[in-house]
């Protein structure tokens, strides 16, 4: 009897804010894998903001989505059929064909994750490419150094509440906002970050003077907007901003930050990445991620929503950063 | 008989685009040097930008002038008497004391220039200071490699000359603007860049695509505004601005760009910068400029003015991108 999986497709491009409207379901038929291929059955799907981008039909770092096909992205599944050694049936995979219950692939564009060493979930969370752009953006970007001063917006999203626990593994200060109150308490008692604020109550700058009176040294900036422009004015001489993120844009774009010339005066450096170009710093972040994750230090704080269904409707919770989800917002699909 | 100094002062702050009456003159006696000190009267003074912020009452990485004193900023100058070894009658030295015939000072705190590789209004150009700002910039803010596409805004400037003969000396395509017709053929048949153009001439992003239809590698920015926008859009992967002014915004504040979140899609870094940080490169500066001045592949244009009463208006005329300036612009003062 032939495998079926239900797939989410792109119906059509959203003009500026996304709906539902814009998701349609399928169903089709899964082929026996091949010669070194496997079957993979999803355990968790990843539901990321930077997909808002891929959904317009524009040449960025990543190809857009094709409307009529499958979003591509980011899940953790097991092996049901395997024609390739060393990926027995039973194996975790991470992969990136994205919202699909199930797939066939060539064994060599998946990777085995290790669920003896944290939960499969972990590898779309704290240990997976959200975790490492916390890492790469503070160690790489940024040039984080022990006991500095850290900014972070979007903190207690996926990468926002990453980058907390890490500069805070690292001695930093850490002053972090958000969008509810909720979200605020999240920072506050679980993360224990040392100054919190939700950037829709006041001025974005009076609360980074009143948590950092002494200016920050770094800005990992997951918003864009008057954050960015209040972090410019924050800055200490020679600070440093690591843009990941423009959610205050997605949607519509956002003014430019005002006092850009500030980047003169105090020589700051402002520098993008984007997370794909810095793979090869996987076992680098693991090597201190896994043990803090084990240890207690590091926690994996996921959303979770059941099922196919619900994935679009979580995908749009996300980009509204008064909406409840916490740390990493993953769709379950299977024990 | 005392030596008497005429001098100009800062007669008020200017609220917006400054004027005549914001500057003023007087007359001062000038005191024998004591041990360690020369008396130095300036043969030529530089006139920079970088003074309509030091105008202003606002902290910055220098200090504001004071309303009632004289306006500090390089001159050259040939010392008339002396109380240090080293520093004979004769010698010429750069110093920082500004708009002023003569002063006393620490010999300490002058530098020795040699007139006999380069004339000495070289040292207040293309081997002074601005000359320095453009190699600092390319070198070791942009990380330039040979080869590589530059645009440099405000090109037929101090900075901006130097930007674009340095660039050359690499190998590299270069594409300039400045304000005026006299400007553009100066940069076309002086310094023959691969493109020139007037920015007020059409969008500057058009003449970007014409000049370099494969994008840009390093922005050398010292304007910001539209430019600085057009740039951002017109860089390639892993592009780098180095921030060096903002003159577009000197006396009314300028919108950011709109299109900053390109610094993540396409990894882009931008880094402001201060000279004063870098005199340090001095030396390896010179290894490079004054070989290539002396064989003529470096040529020091500047502007010239004479007397100091003719300093006020040169300075307001530099912030004034259809000016006739080319070059550095310096005011004699004697032969």
């Amino acid at each position: 009897m032939p495998t079926v999986s239900r797939e989410v497709r792109l119906a059509s491009r959203p003009h500026g804010e996304p709906s539902l409207d814009n998701f349609s379901f399928a169903t089709v038929e899964v082929p026996e894998p091949n010669p070194g291929e496997v079957l993979v059955r999803n355990v968790f799907l990843s539901v990321d903001p930077y997909m808002r981008g891929r959904m317009n039909d524009a040449k960025s770092y990543v190809p857009p989505f094709q409307v009529g096909q499958p979003l591509e992205g980011s899940a953790v599944g097991r092996v049901i059929a395997s024609q390739e050694d060393g990926f027995p049936v039973g194996t975790y995979v991470q992969s990136f064909y994205g919202w699909r219950e199930a797939f066939v692939a060539p064994a060599a564009r998946l990777q085995v994750v290790d669920i003896s060493v944290a939960p499969a979930s972990a590898y779309l969370g704290i240990l997976g490419v959200t975790g490492l752009t916390a890492w790469v953006g503070l160690n790489r970007i940024a040039n984080l150094k022990n006991g500095e001063t850290v900014f972070v917006s979007g903190a207690a999203g996926a990468v926002g509440n990453a980058v907390c626990q890490l500069a805070k593994m690292h001695d930093c200060k850490v002053i972090a906002s958000a969008g509810s109150e909720e979200k605020i308490r999240f920072l506050r008692e679980e993360l224990k970050v040392d100054y919190a604020f939700n950037y829709r109550d006041g001025s974005p700058l009076e609360h980074l003077s009143k948590g950092a009176p002494e200016g920050i040294d770094v800005y990992f900036d997951n918003t864009g907007g008057p954050q960015l422009e209040a972090a410019l004015n924050s800055l200490r001489n020679s600070g440093r901003i690591a843009m990941c993120g423009g959610i205050a844009g997605y949607n519509t774009p956002v003014p430019g930050p005002r006092n850009l010339v500030q980047v003169i005066g105090k020589r700051l450096r402002i520098e993008g990445f984007i997370v794909s170009d810095h793979f090869k710093d996987f076992p680098a972040f693991f090597q201190e991620a896994i043990p803090a994750l084990k240890s207690g230090k590091l926690i994996n704080r996921q959303t979770v929503v059941n099922g196919l269904d619900a994935a679009p409707a979580a995908f749009l919770d996300l980009l509204h950063s008064g909406a409840g989800n916490i740390g990493k917002m993953i769709v379950k699909l299977a024990d």
